[in-house]
């Protein structure tokens, strides 16, 4: 069998017996019944995917995903195309947002050339594993072939294979490519019925007139890729690399047990596509913001996910998905750490 | 002039130059205008608040002020008042919420006794500046003299002038005191003129019947200390000494320019009566969450504070403020750490 299948067939639902034994023990701690919400939440979450009643602290990488898209030449950015390469450069030197939040949770950060148009100079903690050299424009054609998107697929799962080796227990999606809001938007679209106009915003932040010719791209690139056969096909026809690889972690965390956290409106159409592929990943999906691109909203209804802030982000690289990782942490932390009524000899509620 | 007039004194609404300053400069960093959205928020204000473009990163610091109510004799809690002192005990031990949620963020943690009836032996942590024993029962007559609650405001501010001067540059709120969302709410109504009703939550949760009461408990207390003069004689009349203390803290904080997080629903009663005691306090005070408690949107809006996240939370402690701690960390670190495009050599906006 190939990577992909046999990642496929490894991929279980969470584990229902341990998120009880984790809320069981929340339930015995010095506080009010169910008085830490979300936390709460968050911990019965990890407990079922990790399948433990009580996790080990979370280990945490973000793995961003880099690549470039042929529909860029359609003028759907506010950016050059040349501003991916040039970013990657800027993740190596620790000079991005992702770095500064990613030290500032204490994550690894792994960033992976999955198909930048320009050839990058070696760089200290970037990934050479380009499948091609940005996809083809799909408003024209598909943007890559089934092969090309199958092996960014297994991309993504070697990554999460080989963090899952080193011990990561906690994975964090982020990508960066121009025009990558574009794939999202015909992505969506497409994975879930909504018109393209509903699904699509402004990205880096184009004005109106550049807004109404992205919505008349997708649309264009939704009926030249009409026909697909299975999610994969969709992926292949209306994606990106860089989603594609996330899609492949998404798949290659959840047949390893490790949690993945979404990070904005790119990074969940990875995370969508993955559930499309195969629906029991979507158990090891952990929503973290909701961003201010209007198709994100529509993605994480049909992941049935809840994201857990909002603070108007709208960069990508992963920097939502690391902001919540403080957050599983210390969920994870009140399960390991907190005393319960009887050791700390609290009274309980007496009504 | 006592330390309550000095402090008033010295007080000044937040530096407008120095937030525009880390404005221009959040603008020039490697990212699309204004994407990180609240992040960019918060490192404004806290440059205003400290009155630098640039601040240092945060030191950090929860202050858990504890105090006893004699309304828990109307029986409107679902926990008996000796659990105000094993908390207290609880949290000098290292195993509340707060502790390990501190822990996490790496904030020190300062109990302050201000009024907690049963007497404490020593503990490591816990700072005793009680005022009383427990306010009175304010659903027979005022809680507090207007001294004691001077009193109260006051080891308040010596909480943050003591912290300010060793180094502190951040502030939470946190708090513990059996009964105290009845206090609360019965401070949110007089200071906001909302029904007892539209105020009023379950607290650590009460019943239906007990909830009706705790209502008619609240609008009695009303009654009974109708006419208060100004906002220190409401705090007085309807709060608590926990309450009164955060209160000064916030005081004392913004005499120092020193950014202050409000917490739930008990920590934001102290915030708005400083507010209303000092409206240029207000400048000082950062919303960390919003609660499941009924009246935290209503202080909220009251204070014009938009809340950073919303979890469910409703156990207070400073659980809320020490989560956002993290957030206004990291919106430092943005501001502080991130590369702009000519550092990096990135291309800008080309529309």
């Amino acid at each position: 069998m190939s990577l992909l299948q046999t990642t496929l067939a490894a991929i279980r639902a969470p584990d229902e017996g341990a998120a009880a034994a984790a809320q069981l023990k929340l339930d015995g701690k010095t506080k009010p019944l169910g008085s830490l919400g979300r936390l709460e939440e968050l911990a019965r979450a990890v407990a079922g995917i990790r399948r433990a009643a009580v996790p080990d602290m979370p280990v945490k990488a973000i793995v961003v995903m880099a690549g470039d898209h042929g529909v860029a030449e359609e003028g759907v950015s506010a950016f050059p195309q040349a501003v991916t390469a040039q970013m990657v450069l800027n993740f190596a030197n620790g000079g991005a947002a992702i770095n500064v939040i990613a030290r500032q949770v204490g994550a690894r950060l792994l960033v992976v050339d999955v198909g930048v148009k320009e050839d990058l100079p070696p760089a200290h903690g970037v990934r050479p594993a380009r499948v091609m050299k940005g996809t083809r424009n799909f408003a024209k054609g598909p943007a890559m072939t089934r092969e090309e998107a199958v092996q960014a697929l297994e991309v993504g799962i070697a990554v999460a294979e080989e963090l899952a080796r080193e011990g990561v227990t906690l994975i964090g999606l982020g990508e960066m490519g121009i025009a990558n809001t574009t794939a999202a938007s015909a992505l969506t679209a497409a994975f879930t019925g909504r018109a393209p106009s509903e699904v699509t915003g402004r990205g880096t932040g184009i004005g109106d007139e550049a807004f109404q010719h992205k919505i008349a791209v997708i649309e264009r690139a939704l009926k030249v890729n009409a026909g697909a056969t299975d999610p994969i096909d969709v992926l292949s026809r209306l994606g990106g690399l860089e989603i594609a690889g996330l899609a492949g972690v998404v798949l290659g965390a959840a047949a390893r047990s490790i949690p993945v956290l979404t990070d904005g409106f790119i990074a969940t159409a990875g995370a969508l596509a993955a559930a499309r592929i195969c629906p029991a990943a979507a158990g090891a999906i952990l929503a973290s913001h909701r961003s201010v691109e209007a198709g994100h909203r529509v993605q994480l209804d049909a992941l049935g996910k809840k994201p857990l802030f909002d603070f108007d982000l709208r960069l990508g690289e992963g920097t939502g998905a690391a902001l919540a990782m403080a957050v599983v942490e210390t969920s994870i932390r009140i399960l390991r750490e907190m005393a319960s009524f009887e050791d700390a000899g609290v009274s309980g509620s007496v009504r």
